[in-house]
Parts: structure tokens; sequence; C-alpha cells
């Protein structure tokens, strides 16, 4: 079906855009703003927020989508899906080719160490990667709706112009944080692991105008990972964070140690 | 608050069984009673399915739980939270102390290869294991409410013994998967890698009664893994696939060889 692309498209660079914010979330507007300066761009994301809906999909409620805006060169869809949902609607339904590229954010908070599961941002561009589709997460570690992103631009655009021209290696995608602003110039990019680290949750007990009690979970982040390499550590000192991820649960090094015959 | 727990429990081993079918689901019952008599059992689960929900957790609205059953070694709580959700509430609201084990399942459809990341029930475990709790996921690879799971028993009970004796290493859960019951006996366990395999989406286009076009997801499953001791393999061969399954998604061997300099 290559007249679906041909109708809007130029021969330019494909991207898809997504992030988990909600349509209306400033870092989702600002990426798109970014990436139509590289190219012809299909935005697509969820009319709700969907933080921390990690890599779920949509299996219970029939999956809804609209077309909002039609440019030269820029489509935006929004949806009731997640954001992995998202990548699956643009791959299938809004397109007529993969992408060039999945490009996922600017999220509002930081998906570095194990952020990375729960993130939706993350989930996405990982899903583009187990197809074969670079892809690239970004995200500022600053919480809030209007906080200042103005550090990021010249580096998304570095590292996704890097990225249409080289790609990236099959099933692997870039999990880019960036450090709060703090009126500092960023020191530059580094390529780290992702930290060990955990959430301490706490439950805050409230009762509900009928009497019943309900529950808000809350957090304390605590990085307990001494390596020097990691991405706390790095937007630690304001540099910019690069994980390259991929999914492979396997704990490889115990497939020789485990076994279970009698 | 040591007395939380002495009022209804043992000095047993202390066990929290959660799923992602939702409390009712057969397996899920199975695995409880598996796990009565291995020590005192703490349930918790959601009302809902919550299958496909990955590792998300609920932000958005307020989570709900209900103590619907207490005997003498056995409470069981119902929740509108996801698997997570579960994992997480259960350590901080209806124990005080961490369970010695977490199991999740018996999930009703298999959570191997790429499955894993979509997978809520394997999500509950690796959320234990973050927390350093020795954890297992368990799946059928069939798919229905009344799926034959007479097979699993033994296994259930023989890795989850192991597993509360010697533990697992810090961040580590098994990701168990089943064969479909064919009649046969099971070969015994294998120890494998995650499968290198994708889905292949479909989107079926309807039209609800008001006029407005929905969709459902779809997909067929395709291994493209040629490599003999995966856990796709060990199922096609009538055994028990263990996965050792830790977060880390961090592609070590690109550390050294990406890099962003000019």
């Amino acid at each position: 079906m290559p007249q679906k692309r041909s109708k809007f498209m130029s021969d330019k660079k494909l991207i898809l855009v997504t992030n988990d914010d909600g349509f209306e979330a400033p870092g989702y507007r600002k990426l798109i703003n970014l990436m139509r300066g590289l190219g012809d761009v299909i935005a697509v994301s969820s009319v709700e927020p969907m933080s921390a809906m990690s890599h779920a999909v949509t299996m219970k409620v029939p999956l809804r989508q609209r077309l909002v805006k039609e440019e030269i060169g820029f489509k935006e869809y929004l949806t009731n899906g997640t954001p992995v949902d998202n990548v699956k609607m643009g791959k299938h339904l809004f397109l007529d080719r993969f992408p060039d590229i999945v490009v996922s954010g600017i999220n509002h908070g930081s998906n570095s160490a194990i952020n990375v599961i729960y993130s939706g941002t993350v989930a996405a561009a990982l899903e583009a990667a187990i197809d074969g589709i670079p892809a690239i997460g970004f995200s500022v570690n600053e919480y809030g709706r209007d906080i200042n992103m103005s550090h990021t631009d010249d580096y998304i655009l570095k590292i996704t112009r890097k990225v249409l021209v080289e790609g990236l290696p099959e099933g692997v995608a870039l999990n880019v944080n960036f450090p709060k602003f703090n009126g500092e110039p960023l020191k530059g990019i580094k390529v780290v692991k992702q930290a060990k680290a955990t959430w301490r949750e706490t439950y805050e007990e409230r009762i509900d105008p009928y009497g019943q009690k309900y529950y808000w979970m809350g957090g304390v982040f605590l990085d307990g990972d001494g390596r020097p390499d990691t991405d706390e550590k790095a937007m630690l000192e304001n540099y910019v964070a690069v994980v390259p991820v991929k999914i492979d649960f396997t704990a490889h090094e115990l497939l020789d140690k485990l076994n279970f015959d009698d």
C-alpha cells in the first residue's frame, strides 16, 4: 500500500513520535517539533496520560484512534492505547511501512535505573526495537508539567541524527536521560549502565466520602549502586546518560549453574 | 509490627501468591492450594483479569483492597491493582515482613520468549526479585479457562521447595513455562534462555452500534530463534522450561562500542 504514505509524505526520513504523558504534554509537543526538522513525522499518543504503564497492551477494551491533524509531512493521531499499543498501531494502522526511527518522550520524569521497567516511554522504544526499528526514549529528571527542557534540544537532535544515519544493532534502543536543568551547560554524553536501584514504596491510607479506605502509592528512590559508570551517576555529574537497552531477561550467568536434577 | 503476622501465622514459610488472570482463575486457585501444603499463604490478586499488564503500576486511580478469606495459615485479599501493585501491596500493607517467596500464576497461556515483557505473571515475580525476594512465575502454554494443568503439580512443588531451601541469587527470579498437556509425562526440567521471537500484530476493524470504528488487536507468534537451548524449544520437546530472569535492560556488549564524540 505505498499510496498510503505518498498521500502526504515526501522521501524524507519517516519518524514515529510517541510518549506516555498524554498528547498535551509539553515534552511531547517539543519532541514533535524537533523531529519535524529531521523528517516526516507521524505522532501517535493517547488522550489520557499513561505513565507507569510499562509494556502493557490493551486487550480488555477495543482500541480507538482519531486523526486530529494533517499537514505536509505531519500527521497526528490520538488513541486510547498504551505507549506500546501506540507503536504497534503506528506500524500497522497508520503507516504503509516501518518508520526509520521511533522516538518517545520527552518524558517529564527520569527513566533511569529501575524506572526503566515501569516506564511507558522506554517501553515504546523497546517495542520498536523488537521489530528491528532504531528507537530512542528521551526523559528529563524533573517532575511536573512546566519543567525546563531547554537544555535537551541540541542533544536530542545530535543523538537522533546519529541514529538515523548509523542505525542501531538489531533489538537495541537507547534510553536517554537528561539531568534536571541547573543553569549550567550539560557536560556532554556518557554511555553508561542501568544503575541498580529500588523504590521503597509507601501507601497513604485515606477514607473516601462513603467511609471506605483507599490508598495512594508513593515511594522513596534508593540508589544503592556504587559503580561509577551508571545512568544515575552520569546525571548527577550533569551529563546526558545514554544506556543502550534491549529485551533479554535471561540471567545468562546462571544458565550453567542452575540445575534441577535430583 | 510482628503481631500482625502472629495473629494468624505459624513459624512456617511465608508464601505470597499472586497472578494476572484475576482471583477466580483455576490456575491461581490451584497454585494457592499447592502452596498451602508448603507454608503459610497470603494470596493477593485482582478482581479483574490483568493479562498483558506487564510491569504497570496504578497511579491514576486509588488502590482498594479487601480481605475476603481468613483461615489458619491463610489470608486472601482482592484488589483493583495490577500484578506488580499486588506484590507491592502484599509486602507493605498485608505483611509485617517480606515473604520467604513470591509465586505467581499458574498463568493460562505461555510466558516464554518475548511474552515475558508483556506478562503480568512474570512481572510480579520480577518485582519481588528487585527486593531480593526469591520468586517464581508459573505458566502453561495453553489458552482458555478450563485447560488441563494436572501435569504441573509435581514440578511446581519440586521447583518451589528447591527455591525455598536454596534461595536464588539476588535480583533473579525463575520464569517457568509448562508445555500444553499432551497425555505423555513431561520429560523433566531444562534450564534455558529466553527465545528471540516476535508477534506480528493484526488489527481487526469493526464498527460499533454508533457507527464508530474500533479495533481488536490479535497477532501471530513468530519464533525465529534457531538456537537449541531456548524456552520455546524445551516446551516443544515436552520439557518444563526454566529461564532464570532478572531486570537489567543494559546491552552490556555495546557499552564500549557506542560513542557520541564529535
